[in-house]
């Protein structure tokens, strides 16, 4: 058996966000792979190198460690890099797709999770949770003093409108929230959630959401202008990627009281956090884990591993990336970057 | 215009729970009538009858403050005595029957409130909000701790399926939950709520959230036997009132870990909270504010106040909890009672 696992070749685990290994053992050498794996922590990209490099790798999982064009290129029976999430930043597609290897992630395991995260914020800041716990917590039992808010009183605007955006938007409506989104040329609104320019949410929300993905268009989406086009008093929950807002703009907008409430899963230098935000009582503070529950970690682990054993044998993957170049193409890549580079 | 007021009658605020009483002036001396008003803070019994007799109302109004069968019995005057909430166990509503008074509350002015404040709480456990707030504001950043779970793949009971329980229901559907609740004779379950007898609803949920008021059949409903067939792990919420819970039973479930969580509004002793309560990291507390948002206060106040006038004017209330006894009843009644009392 781990002759033939040998033959069959070696599958390079660079990190992992839970306790054990089974699942993968399970699916990868139940398939007659060899699975190695570094440090649950993601290491840094110098150290995943030479994690790689010498097992000549048929396939590489990662969860948050860069996989490099480095590491790809020096692969050369490379099939499949595979990310135990959504984001393919910290992998060279590029590199990948030369290379004739599949780019695969798992696209929606985690729908449920990240918009129950962004509503129960959105509960949690409108019942007062947090900070009436820490208060009874420390002896303090004064309802007058409660200034809460009815859900179905408020608008909540949902910045990117794709799976997630839809679950968190059907959710609100069951609470009666009037619901907004961001308008898309040629895309109908849905039922009961109304589409509008990016600048008017902002204007007219209570609640804003940010479900969009990080890249070079949403850098900063929300930034110091948008802020304060918010109502005095509103809330931003961002369950996306901390690089969408400014955060030293969304300090200021909580210090100035323009934000009564910021829900935040992700931060631009997590998991660094600013003492500024930790000293304000209306941020609701989590470490980036809106995608994770019991049932996700689950599907995301066995759908990942599913699609390397499918790749690994040659059958179509489920949740392609990219569309590696076959050996003939790759023939004539090289040949033109040849002929690229020397003029 | 004060002496119309002093003829019209004096209305007189026992106690209210918020910050000033602009509405109550608004509607009770915009009608004509004169308020005078107690401390917000509820007074002792002995004190509410010194405060309320020697005006000889003809309405009065209360919070939480216990309004006697003495002061009411003191008040030959009275029409009505109108409840600024929901529960009526701080109002002596026999004897302002035999006195022929309304006794009105404001029976759904909350509903949104408190199951939204339900709904929040169990997403606050699922999400881990809570705990994670307080982790990261203490320097920890450690995603890959999370235990979530997805609330599509819950079971969910609701105990007591009146208005607010319904509006919980459908709020937890909206999730994907499965809601079970309680059988009751003759009843019709509603589209997608499963009934079932109480202690199967025990054994199978992992949520159970009470929504029943308390009275001699309901107080102690979740005592030890009841929480003793909880599922291993599961969340208790209740949003009534503290008596329905046995609160040393339910420290000792979640001790034992029986319950991972329990979020609780009321309390059997409120304001004083057991310290073994707030030991437990799973407890989720808030100081009776399930009922509030500056929505609901408003429209609490106002209804309560636009009842007292009418009944004030001879118009009939809209929020009746006794029928008063009219004038001759109240004469035979006094009269059987003479003729009982000296038999």
């Amino acid at each position: 058996m781990a002759l033939h696992a040998e033959q069959a070749g070696t599958v390079v685990l660079t990190d992992y966000a839970w306790p054990d290994l089974e699942i993968e053992r399970r699916i990868i050498e139940g398939a007659g792979f060899h699975l190695v794996a570094g440090a649950s922590e993601p290491a840094p990209e110098a150290q995943i190198d030479e994690l790689i490099m010498p097992h000549d790798p048929v396939a590489i999982m990662t969860c948050w460690a860069r996989v490099s064009a480095r590491a790809i290129a020096a692969s050369p029976n490379l099939k499949i890099v595979a990310r135990l999430g959504v984001g393919l930043d910290n992998i060279a597609v590029d590199a990948a797709t030369r290379q004739g290897a599949w780019v695969t992630n798992v696209p929606d395991y985690c729908v449920e999770e990240v918009s129950d995260h962004a509503v129960g914020m959105v509960l949690a800041w409108t019942r007062g949770l947090i900070q009436f716990d820490r208060d009874v917590r420390q002896g303090r039992w004064d309802p007058a003093a409660a200034r809460l808010r009815r859900l179905s009183t408020l608008t909540c605007g949902i910045i990117g409108y794709g799976r997630i955006g839809h679950r968190t938007a059907a959710k609100l409506k069951a609470f009666g929230a009037h619901v907004l989104t961001q308008a898309r040329p040629g895309k109908q609104p849905d039922d009961g959630v109304e589409c509008v320019e990016l600048d008017e949410l902002m204007r007219r929300c209570d609640v804003v959401i940010v479900h969009v993905p990080l890249n070079s268009e949403t850098r900063h989406l929300i930034d110091a202008r948008r802020l304060g086009l918010m109502k005095h008093g509103s809330m931003l929950v961002n369950v996306s990627r901390g690089g969408v807002v400014d955060t030293g703009a969304l300090v200021e907008a909580l210090e100035s009281g323009r934000l009564a409430a910021a829900g935040l899963d992700v931060l631009e230098d997590e998991p660094n956090v600013p003492e500024a935000l930790k000293a304000q009582p209306g941020a609701i503070l989590t470490p980036h884990v809106a995608f994770s529950s019991d049932a996700s970690l689950l599907e995301l682990r066995e759908r990942a591993c599913e699609d390397v054993v499918r790749a690994l044998r040659g059958e179509p993957v489920l949740y392609s990336c990219n569309e590696p170049l076959a050996r003939q193409d790759r023939y004539l890549l090289s040949e033109v970057q040849f002929h690229a580079d020397s003029t």
